[in-house]
């Protein structure tokens, strides 16, 4: 304990005598953590490949196969676009990592595109940043666990028909994982992330051993669902093209997470994690290549029964043996783990965004276990929402996600953009302070302006390109959606900015004294509980008035005669009321003595309020006490007590 | 305005200002009307008999239908016991007119089961007298209204799918005409039951005519779903007739309406009240042998597609012409004037034992239109979950319904009974004061005890093989609900007793006067708000500590240095709360302080409260008021007193 005085007053700072007990959610959950047990490890680039990049590796599980989907409908002989398309997109990747790996080094403590857009563009598009990241990671777990749900069941073709149950346990699953709370810095994804690396190391090699080889044949049992039920095909169209293509660039989503996480990375932090983003850039890339490339050769077609990564697998092993079996869990695991990236990353950017005053406040909260509780369930409700509502159908799901990655990913680099372009315009050794990082002058900020710049500019035309192409698929959805969420989170801003002015102290001359304090007492009748708050309202004036609603005059009599013996002395009105109604003519006469009320008068109103030892006997009464304060509450320099009574 | 001073306590008595505003529900059930404007209007034997009457006359559309039913099972043979049977049905009631008679000339001011039961036999046949008739009343309502329905599809047989919902919006409308109140004394009543007799005088004389000149064929193309579908006809056992006269005792549901409304008649009431009694038994005896005799003439059979008043009508008059559909119509809408019978009961009923403390006070509340608009709520609640579990099937239902019925007149009779016993030792002009009617000596006593004793036993034999016959059919249902009812009130009632003792003023001392006032106040942070509730609990004491809970020890050197400056000096502590809880550290603190309290002191914690304009806004803020609140009502002598502070 820790007593201070000064200017008069007393300061006495101690810490809580609260320890929290047992209860089911220890259980569940684990038990309640002290602020001060927050884990501070780093990690280094072996790690952090692991932890920052499944959203972004996993993406090939569903990229390659969205692309030649779009392909096939205009039959086999538009597959062979396939492999351009995705050497373009690869270019796009190149593009970003450079961009951000400039974000990465002028954003230590981290550069979201939240953060980038709200330091460097204002309100307004930090707004729509964070519509769009949200956005994002709803989809991201949505879409990671729809098709982690697809690879089991290309395994397990008998699951399919519990594949929304499934993916919809799995969410919450992950969900209970986060909610426990998950140290991210742990050796627990690097296993998955390696394990998954290696199967597909495996595969592509074999695949392209076989391939050179000439022993790789065609898909055995090819799935006919979506070729074979077709009439016509459709003719090779710019449109089609680049609807191909736009599906194809969801494989870059996920790129952004280390720019998030560069907190966690070992010292020198920013060449650490800028070297991982490349590694990771690297990797991707390839796998995109290869795994397109493959699927070509072997004639495999997208379809609802199994997925590319399965009938890969399948051809390039000779079945489904334990080879087979092993890439199916690989690919699988790392789309759980995905999903698990975006329960990290949506809680977190909620609560920035709530602390600049975007978001409901309670979204700050960090729950027992220091997590940001809320964020966690609300992602995993709107997660399952969608998981339902489009029956765990990654085909269906993919028109909605890849717009809100774009636009953060032009938000982030325009405003990166600019900052480059403010830092060129200041004397070395001047700095701009910024809440995110501070601007410092930087020599080469024209070429990397550029940089940023034509990664914007790219990443807004893949952006027009898909919300085009998908529009009529689903894309409109989120081209609605995204501007209501800005505005709500505008309206919120701005509710939470006014209260502020409202509340402030500045310029507030201090309070008048309360001259005089009126005291209306409604009773129901006399008895120990109206005299225990007769006994209260005596301690806050002389001036109280007893007030009687009354419905039954045969009752009148009784109660007048037991307050010429019991109160005191007090004033009783007697209130008939024709309505049998009790709180409309009790506030009338409270409106009517305020009416009357003098300057710096309170009007205190002391209710009599009976406590029953067992919440279900509240039944057997009326709750006047809590209406009376649901209407009283608005009124000014009217206050409510209550003075409970226990019984039992 | 009177005002009155005695014994140094002024008394005012005055008229609330209030009046009623216009509002949606004006337009749904009328305005709202003063106490004073209840109707005091009388009714002569005519009208009497229409107002009371519907209930026990409409038993005639199900109840030899369901006795039928039962000998069916038989086979056609077995039909010929249905008349012995009604014929048995009719002595039985007359045994209970006879006895009903004398009910209705002890209790000028109304008789019904449970007030006789209540002064009569004690608190626990009143409990299960209440118990039995509010059953009662509910199973009156599906019935009915499922009975109605029957006829409807009869002569409409494509209404068949739509029943249920028919049936609960019949059920809706009723209750919406007794929430706008229904005047029991209108001529409304009169031509819907005297239509229902004409029709039925018509059917029965027109029948017989053709009966004897032999030109009453059978029913033709008689459905088929019960006999045509049953394999293996079972013996004709006692227990098959015992079942069948079961079923065919529903038709004496009703008969007590009489006894309930005796206030509703004209002076000599009881005079004209008796006798509306006997004129009703006779006219629901003859109609019950005359249809069960016609009915197996014409060989109807009891069918779910088809009700026997259908098949009765469209037989007697050649075909579904003008006096078929008459006839059906009529018996439709008696259907449903019974059913608004319960309506009136079960809610009076609820109130008359709610002020006797066996049910939740909240029933005695007279709604805006002078009814006891909880209790027509409940009842249509409690109907339609009746009417959608048994599929507004009458046979379904029967099982559950004479129990209630039997076990009300049972107690009823020996109520009476031992009132007689009780005149009977009586000295002449001697009175025994009671609630509902005063005791005084009567020289009949004798015979009359005889009467009401024998009429209760034959109810209660009947009571005892409806239970037993039906139990496996749904009886059993009733048969745990009764008691359980029954323990319900009595924890009720025994709760009241409780409570009234604990807050009586009887042999208590004045309470000593407060020596002194704590004040806790918690923050969440210094601003205008805070200042106003700290300008309040100004006012109560100067022992006042302000409390601020901190989860982020960033803020509370601001918080700190704001206090020095607007705090008046007043002791602020700080409590860490390490697991970033608010509640449950102020709680602890709390209890600290009140370990400590002197005797006589109170603490009272003063809450600043934000109050936004517009309730949704709350969504943005915690409600650390409500949850306080709730939890430290439980607390002796805490008070807690929110101190509003408004936003716009």
């Amino acid at each position: 304990m820790n007593i201070e005085e000064k200017n008069g007053s007393t300061v006495i700072s101690k810490t809580s005598d609260y320890e929290p007990g047992k209860n089911w959610r220890n259980y569940l959950i684990g038990r309640p953590l002290q602020t001060a047990d927050a884990p501070q490890q780093t990690i280094g680039k072996f790690l952090g490949l692991a932890v920052f990049s499944s959203d972004a590796l996993s993406s090939v599980a569903y990229a390659p196969q969205e692309l030649l989907l779009i392909l096939s409908i205009a039959g086999t002989q538009a597959l062979h676009l396939a492999l351009p398309l995705a050497i373009g997109i690869c270019v796009l990747l190149a593009i970003l990592i450079l961009s951000y790996e400039q974000t990465i080094h002028a954003y230590p403590d981290g550069g979201g595109a939240y953060i980038v857009a709200r330091d460097n563009l204002g309100e307004l598009p930090a707004e729509t940043a964070a519509a769009a990241l949200l956005t994002d990671y709803v989809l991201t777990v949505a879409v990671s666990i729809s098709s982690g749900v697809a690879q089991l069941i290309s395994a397990f073709p008998g699951l399919y028909e519990y594949r929304v149950i499934i993916a919809v346990a799995l969410v919450l699953v992950v969900m209970l994982i986060n909610l426990r709370g998950v140290k991210e810095s742990g050796i627990a994804f690097a296993i998955p992330t390696y394990y998954f690396l290696a199967m597909m190391l495996i595969t592509i090699l074999v695949g392209f051993i076989r391939f050179f080889t000439g022993s790789l044949g065609l898909v055995p049992n090819a799935p006919m669902d979506i070729i074979g039920m077709r009439q016509t095909l459709e003719p090779i169209t710019l449109f089609l093209i680049l609807k191909a293509f736009s599906n194809g660039t969801t494989a870059v989503t996920g790129v952004e997470a280390i720019s998030n996480g560069i907190t966690a990375f070992k010292e020198p932090r920013s060449k650490n994690a800028g070297e991982t983003l490349i590694i990771m850039g690297f990797i991707l890339g390839s796998m995109m290549i290869a795994i397109t490339f493959l699927a070509n050769k072997i004639g495999a077609l997208p379809s609802d029964e199994e997925t590319l990564i399965s009938q890969l697998a399948r051809t390039i092993f000779s079945g489904t043996g334990i080879l087979y079996i092993g890439a199916i869990v690989a690919t699988t695991v790392i789309l759980i783990m995905a999903a698990n990236t975006a329960f990290a990353d949506f809680p977190r950017l909620s609560a920035i965004a709530a602390n600049d005053g975007f978001l409901p406040r309670q979204l700050t909260y960090r729950g027992s276990r220091l997590v940001f509780s809320r964020g966690i369930v609300s992602l995993a409700a709107i997660a399952c929402f969608l998981v339902i509502i489009f029956q765990a159908s990654v085909s269906r799901l993919i028109p909605l996600y890849a717009i809100g990655v774009f636009l953060s990913f032009t938000l982030s680099q325009a405003g990166m953009a600019h900052r480059w372009w403010k830092s060129g315009h200041l004397k070395p050794g001047q700095v701009i302070k910024e809440p995110g990082s501070d601007v410092i002058y930087d020599s080469g900020w024209h070429y990397k302006m550029v940089i940023n710049g034509f990664g914007s500019i790219c990443t807004f035309v893949v952006m027009v390109v898909f919300a085009i192409t998908k529009f009529g698929d689903g894309a409109w959805i989120v081209v609605i959606l995204t501007p209501s969420l800005v505005a709500i989170f505008s309206l919120i801003h701005s509710h939470y900015k006014r209260l502020a002015g409202q509340l402030s102290l500045e310029n507030v001359n201090p309070l008048p004294r309360v001259a005089h304090q009126k005291v209306i007492m409604p009773i129901s009748g006399v008895h120990k509980g109206t005299l225990a708050a007769l006994r209260y309202a005596k301690t806050l004036s002389e001036d109280i008035t007893v007030v009687h609603i009354s419905s039954d005059p045969s009752e009148n009599q009784k109660i007048q005669e037991k307050w010429q013996i019991w109160g005191d002395g007090y004033r009783l009105v007697m209130l008939d009321s024709p309505y049998r109604l009790f709180i409309e003519p009790l506030l009338t006469y409270i409106q009517e003595i305020d009416a009357k009320k003098q300057p710096n008068e309170i009007i205190t109103i002391v209710v009599p309020q009976f406590v029953p030892k067992h919440w279900y006997v509240n039944m057997l009464h009326t709750h006047t006490a809590d209406t009376l304060r649901r209407v009283l509450l608005f009124r000014k320099d009217i206050v409510i007590t209550e003075v409970p009574y226990q019984v039992d």
